[in-house]
């Protein structure tokens, strides 16, 4: 593993303040030559119970759920996820730069154990015990930035953290406060990330796989992008928790960890681009552009 | 106009460091409202020969072209338009959360007036008498962000400026440096503003009407988005300058001047989210998180 010197090195300069850093020296490596290098510790396999599959007529998107930031508003989904509320629900709104939105209070009857209303504004929360592998670069919204168990997560210095809504993220729609939202109308960040909304919604969850076929559904026309006529809309066929699945069905996926050192070589290495094509290397990364991979788990 | 007042008043507190200021008092106006509020002197005419009509099966996309800050790069573009070049070409990439890509070399046999190359990297430039309307927030990339006759630019404070791959940016594909790209290939930047990619290509027009038609293409599954067979391509049925089109066909655009009072309004209402779905407004505001109004200019 020569690349690992490499790394080290890379991290060094990585502490220095932004903008003020050179760019490192040594090999370059590509994102696929550093996943290919990491090694099989340096990746988390994504529990069933954390994955809900939304089946569409085009396709299959999956969602890892996480309850650090959101945990009664994580179980509420999970609890509309068992009692299959979404099927044949639908999605109602693509807003063109924005979000993707689907189902709503009126898509299945069942809501099982889902509660009726959270009052909880799960919003943020105490930094406590947990990881933050942060980024050394400057951000619009947020005092500090950096990753939380798999998700761009920011810091205000002062004991707070909260998800960021970056592209891809999975939050929970609501009404005007003090309503906050009860899981069973969810939305998917398309565009450039809209960052105002951190600390505003509730955040619960990311798409891992599929979220091609989220961002390019048919714009809706309506105002804040609704569809004008159900007929524009796309079906949910069915939105299952992974661990209701049979394991032929199940899609054992691994996320790359974001306290790994394999993480930290990939941060450094979008944040310098250095292969031949880039004339001028920023020396930054915004948290919203780190890649966060995931794999479908390699054979025992 | 009572809304004045305000915006003077909201201007001050902008003016403040980021993460200081106190969110402003006084009524809160909507960006419609804002906009309705605007004199016909904040608006300015877009002139038909900056605006490239794309026509796609699926609708018409327009691109305003500026030349201020690649105007080598820019000039080949007109001149391939002239020549009716893209005709015929087709939509070859769209890739995911990154960017969609048409035409390229094969595409028309005629290139008119249009150069064989552009040595200049005209990647970034001298400030020069630059009109600049900067924002005060912290930015990842740049030491300064804001607007430049109706486009997000950043400046180094050292004398140079250049314009910001924001979502909707129109920029000129190239090879491997130094090649610098000769404007037959374009691209148009979707998802998450890729902003690594400022001062490395050159940059010529946004997409000012029709932009949900690219952002809803599929995606392409060959390696960076491209499309694996030609079926999968969508056609370009014609590319023209609007001054080439009869003033019948012609669409007359108004974009709101960066330098207006409404506009500076209009940043500060989306800095702080006043309206009562925000329970923590930001205070804050990214340059590529600003919308750049345009509309049908009304009739005289």
């Amino acid at each position: 593993m020569r690349m690992r010197g490499i790394v080290a090195l890379a991290l060094m300069v990585s502490g220095c303040a932004a903008g003020s850093a050179a760019a490192p020296s040594g090999p370059v490596f590509s994102m696929d030559e550093i996943l290919a290098a990491a090694p099989p510790s340096d990746w988390r396999r994504i529990p069933q119970e954390n994955l809900l599959y939304m089946t569409l007529p085009s396709g299959r998107v999956i969602i890892e759920l996480t309850p650090i930031f959101a945990p009664e508003h994580t179980a509420n989904v999970r609890a509309l996820a068992a009692a299959h509320y979404w099927d044949g629900g639908a999605i109602t709104r693509v807003q063109e730069n924005y979000v993707v939105q689907w189902a709503g209070p009126e898509a299945g009857a069942d809501r099982g154990a889902a509660r009726a209303d959270i009052e909880a504004p799960e919003y943020d929360r105490p930094v406590g015990d947990l990881p933050f592998m942060r980024l050394p670069d400057p951000d619009t919204y947020a005092a500090q930035t950096g990753f939380t168990e798999g998700f761009p997560a920011g810091r205000d210095g002062q004991g707070l953290t909260w998800p960021l809504h970056c592209y891809g993220i999975v939050g929970v729609g609501r009404e005007m406060p003090p309503n906050t939202g009860d899981g069973s109308e969810l939305y998917v960040v398309l565009g450039q990330s809209p960052r105002h909304l951190d600390r505003n919604l509730a955040l619960v969850g990311r798409v891992v796989q599929g979220m091609e076929l989220m961002s390019s559904l048919k714009r809706g026309t309506g105002p804040l992008g609704f569809y004008e006529t159900p007929q524009e809309r796309t079906s949910i066929l069915s939105a299952r928790l992974g661990s209701e699945l049979p394991i032929a069905e199940q899609v054992q996926l691994e996320a790359l960890r974001t306290d790994s050192a394999s993480f930290a070589t990939l941060v450094e290495s979008r944040r310098w681009r250095r292969d031949e094509f880039f004339v001028e290397p920023t020396g930054h990364i915004n948290v919203c552009n780190v890649p966060l991979p995931v794999r479908v788990a390699p054979p025992n």
